[in-house]
């Protein structure tokens, strides 16, 4: 069967280190103008601190994706990297201010192999911790992103109210049946997905370069290759909720096939019109009581060409995004970059080989 | 005793009519940017409609003090009511999304009179309601705000930064001793105070006028008016959660005394070096555990002078904000609006008369 094969051969999506231009003290000097237990809250939970503020050099910080696209849309669109930065950092703060709240709307009690904000500090610490990183982030561009950053907070509130409307239809579509005239479209799931998780990423290629004053031809374009990274991002992290290490490594509950989620290999298989799309359909319909159900599940969308589907939509808006970018010049060191990043981050050394090697986090 | 008494007689802290410019069209042209689940449950919690959507006179609105601060903010500035809509708009969604996420934090199940957001309709949704909102806000502003605008989202965003490290000293303050040398003096309970409740108010009165680009001075004088305002504010809500209806109704268990909470009134009893000061401290520190608890900690807080002083320092605060109004210029009918709305809303009845006539809910 595909499902197993051998664990996660070590991080195949960390961003070469190029791009990682957004230091620590970056960061802390836009929280610092929140409360210093909201920094200490907040250095938990990015992996540079114990929960008492404490050095704990083992644990794995986050990639920095965001930031990482923010300067390279820069680089790409001739914008300094100084110029780029706060939007870098506006980026990093909204991404994680919806990482915090994300964990205590679907209940996720570990991030980064670590306890959630939310289990160590409480709820409520966490949703002032999550909102004071949103007030951060508007701040950070007004106070240092110069005189293009109304521009600036204007893409990034844009942004969050999509992101917004994304995250409250992805509590609809799963609410929704998995068959009959009420199911949940393909093109609605794109939509939503586009919404939830592409949004940000198109955001994050563009707000360095916005904050230089680039044209809106080339901003326009840098949302287009960012989004369609967001959306290769999105399919892999689909792929990861069916066939990836949390099966793996036990951690059912937090699957997508556990909790009903509407993802695209599972309505590519039920759509499938095949005889193992029929049967995963009653499957999840009744609900998977356990790991053999979940195995079988898996199996099944396998079987009904939903794997091999989702991975050539993963790889399209890959090559979609990767020609987006280099649409806006020729070749240079950021195009590379931007190539190397992608290409890491959704895994493509997962989608060639078998058995897979995936991504050793999910795809958020 | 003094905390018995009639129960309130009414509502005494509705704001004028005059000044409830803000339409339910505005509010929802703002929120139907948002997903259509989203708007549903903002409706219901603005008390417009019932859970499904359907109509619900009996529910009652909110004061909607924050939006007719804006207007009279602008009123006095000269600046015409349609320049200061969006910035009324801007702060009761910004207001309402702390509200939600309130309830959440402090374990509300009641706004209203009606279950809390988060009780009807799932904590999950209701921290992403509060965020939509937040976003919300501040895409009011710059799509409506006209040039000014990002000067007022400058404003908006640095008040949420300090509302929410006020938010966080509010629950460190909750840890903190009761006596000796670690607990929690006046001044700092004060500053708490303007940082959680004061700022949004000052950033209330201040919004409209700097959409019509008011002067720095003129400005500053309306951020001063509100901030003295919340101050006032906070402070019958301090007396409130000592002397107020929640003892009186029974809902103990949301009660300051219950909570632990360092409010003006219990810091100013406990510090006050009578005996009376000294056995609220005791009772204090071994918690209350039941009513009677409760009603000797009121009247102990009361023999020590707490109440009387906890009244004066809102009457002074009031007095102050309504000087600082009345600088702006001659006399107006915006300057006696302000007056009308601010006494109606520290309920000026309440500190003059005994029994007191509370408002009917908290001051937030």
């Amino acid at each position: 069967m595909t499902t197993s094969g051998s664990p996660p051969h070590g991080p195949v999506n960390a961003a070469p280190p190029s791009t990682r231009l957004l230091t620590q003290a970056a960061l802390r000097e836009a929280v610092g103008h929140l409360d210093a237990s909201l920094e200490r809250m907040f250095g938990y939970h990015m992996g540079w601190w114990g929960e008492r503020g404490d050095p704990c050099p083992e644990a794995a910080e986050g990639k920095a994706l965001r930031p990482a696209l923010a300067f390279l849309g820069a680089d790409a669109a001739g914008v300094p990297t100084d110029t780029a930065e706060p939007g870098a950092v506006a980026v990093e703060l909204i991404h994680n201010s919806t990482l915090i709240h994300d964990d205590m709307m679907d209940g996720d009690t570990v991030r980064r192999n670590r306890p959630a904000v939310w289990q160590v500090f409480g709820a409520g610490p966490a949703i002032l911790l999550g909102d004071g990183l949103h007030a951060c982030a508007v701040d950070t561009l007004l106070r240092r992103g110069g005189r293009h950053a109304p521009d600036a907070v204007r893409l990034l509130s844009g942004m969050l109210m999509r992101l917004a409307r994304g995250q409250a239809r992805d509590l609809a579509l799963a609410r929704r049946p998995w068959r009959g005239p009420k199911t949940v479209a393909i093109a609605e799931y794109r939509a939503m997905a586009a919404d939830k998780t592409a949004s940000l990423l198109g955001c994050a290629a563009a707000i360095g370069a916005q904050l230089g004053g680039a044209s809106p031809t080339t901003l326009r374009t840098l949302v287009q290759a960012g989004e369609h990274l967001g959306l290769a991002f999105q399919f892999v992290d689909d792929l990861l909720g069916v066939w990836g290490p949390p099966r793996a490594t036990g951690k059912e509950s937090s699957s997508d096939l556990t909790r009903g989620q509407k993802t695209l290999p599972l309505l590519t298989a039920v759509g499938s019109g095949t005889d193992d799309g029929t049967r995963l359909a009653e499957l999840l319909e009744r609900g998977l009581p356990d790991r053999d159900a979940m195995t079988s599940a898996a199996e099944l969308a396998d079987r009904a060409g939903a794997r091999a589907a989702t991975e050539r939509a993963a790889r399209h808006h890959l090559a979609l995004a990767q020609r987006a970018f280099a649409s806006l010049g020729p070749p240079s060191e950021a195009r590379d970059a931007f190539d190397e990043l992608s290409t890491a981050v959704i895994g493509r050394t997962a989608l060639a080989a078998d058995p897979p090697r995936w991504p050793e986090d999910g795809a958020r």
